[in-house]
């Protein structure tokens, strides 16, 4: 709460002189406050009336980070522990067995179909508003295994104050996500200002039911769209019928969705936000398992996005830096 | 001559404050007003909160009309014709051979998969950008069988005036239509002033790829979500995260939306069009194929929904009327 409090009134009294106080002077900083100034110039060849000043930011690695694994991975971790004692069943079954004896590799050596068995045991058979209030209670408590600090507080304040930025050039922000959609919503309005409608991810069937004679939406065990990679433009189009002007990501997962941002007519913007910073952050890039990024940081040179070095281009990176 | 200025002033004020013209006095009125009035009263014990002020209408027979057939498979047959010389085959074929001849009973007589195979052939295989332009075209174009009038002046003076009179309230107004989400978003804004995302419906899958190294939106032939009935409180928890406070409809496929948006804790509002005027529009409810309204009607009196009867609640149906 407080902690929150310290972001909002920061970056509050920080707008009225820069309003990106995180971001080194520089090449980085000038290229987005260049793009915005086009954008809401009226006597601007590049003016993009306000309905289509939409920007899309990628969530893991753009907006908080992901480091050791992603965070969502370890809620479901944290959400197996807890259910262990109404499945003893899964002491005999993987992934579930080498889960609970704390062996992740273990768990995740049957691939793709271990990990949908650990989100379906761990997202789905419950009503939405039941889900949403597992969200917000992890949240609430849960601590990163090397920081110590609450996830919610593991987000980037340079990121934060341009998100701040655009939304005062009237640009309306959206996530973009291949995590899920509903793990995402119960906090972002709070983190991030991003209300739940702006927020599109991976998802899950869902069944409306009336539990009791009362109408309910129970999440159903079955894959209903997996918002990465290509993915990610269909999930675009599907929820906001429009192509955004501006993309935010970090990983080859981003690499369509900054091409068909990019790819429109009139004025346009990428960004890659490059993890540079071992002793801040995490420094990761072409080998790494998470947030992969190489086949994007070619082609960013070759369409002129711009490439955030974090180490280089950003002051702060985390709000509690300031403490 | 104070009498007639103060005489003058009070119909003009009277006129200026009245947001809903065109529907007549009464308990129907009276309950929108209420409803609104309560939403946004500081000291009301129901006060909303901007953000949840959440309202979803559905499209056909609601913000416009339905009869004799959905517009959207209007313009199917239309797309059926002009596309016929590039398929020679639809000749020998079925549904295509039937709808060729002007038999459109005998087209449907394979039932849902004729239907499934006339939306295939004519909502896909091009680009988002191509299907947004043959839309367009059309709406810019066709004219409704009955009044000769395009399809878009074919929308409820009414209910156009109730977005209006909601927006002006701080809610948020969505389509959640059975109908293809993609058939209605180049037009929703201008019609109804709702932007494409706040547009939900029915959908077919997408896929982004490189066309001539030009990254692109194809719409495939296959169904992504139907938006209809029980898919509709699934449809606005996916594309929203969050129930709304009010929901309006006309037929038994908002009978769920209604019941899942009413049985929310707090102030609710559920409002059903019913069809009474065949003489200014039509008549029909439980016996009619195209918005059937039976069931929903018996919850409605059940859960206290507010039925509009269309003869004697709307002063003016359509905008054309007052010309």
């Amino acid at each position: 709460m407080l902690a929150t409090l310290f972001v909002v009134s920061f970056t509050m009294t920080a707008f009225a002189a820069d309003p990106l106080p995180s971001w080194n002077a520089g090449t980085t900083k000038q290229s987005i406050e260049q793009f915005v100034a086009k954008a809401t110039r009226q006597a601007s060849p590049d003016f993009v009336p306000v309905a289509e000043r939409i920007a899309v930011f990628d969530n893991d690695g753009t907006l908080w980070a992901e480091q050791p694994i992603y965070f969502q991975f370890l809620f479901a971790l944290d959400r197996i522990k807890a259910l262990a004692p109404q499945h003893p069943e899964w002491k005999d079954n993987e992934p579930f067995a080498s889960l609970l004896k704390g062996d992740v590799k273990g768990a995740l050596a049957g691939g793709e179909r271990s990990m949908l068995e650990i989100v379906m045991a761990t997202h789905a058979g419950m009503t939405a508003e039941e889900f949403e209030q597992i969200v917000k209670d992890w949240v609430a408590t849960a601590k990163h295994p090397v920081t110590r600090r609450p996830y919610t507080e593991m987000v980037y304040q340079p990121m934060l104050e341009l998100l701040v930025y655009l939304r005062a050039n009237g640009f309306k922000t959206y996530i973009v996500s291949g995590g899920g959609i509903e793990f995402m919503r119960p906090w972002t309005e709070k983190v991030y200002g991003i209300p739940p409608e702006q927020v599109i991810g991976s998802s899950i069937r869902t069944k409306f039911e009336l539990r009791e004679g009362k109408p309910a939406i129970v999440r159903l065990p079955e894959i209903d769209f997996i918002n990465d990679k290509a993915g990610k433009p269909s999930g675009i189009y599907k929820f906001i019928g429009r192509r955004p002007i501006a993309a935010f990501g970090n990983s080859d997962g981003d690499l369509q969705m900054l091409q068909w941002t990019t790819a429109g007519d009139g004025l346009r913007f990428g960004l890659i936000v490059h993890h540079t910073d071992a002793k801040r952050e995490w420094a990761y890039d072409r080998k790494s398992a998470i947030g992969k990024l190489d086949k994007a940081l070619d082609v960013a040179k070759k369409h002129d996005w711009t490439v955030v070095d974090m180490k280089k281009d950003w002051r702060v990176v985390y709000p509690f830096e300031k403490e």
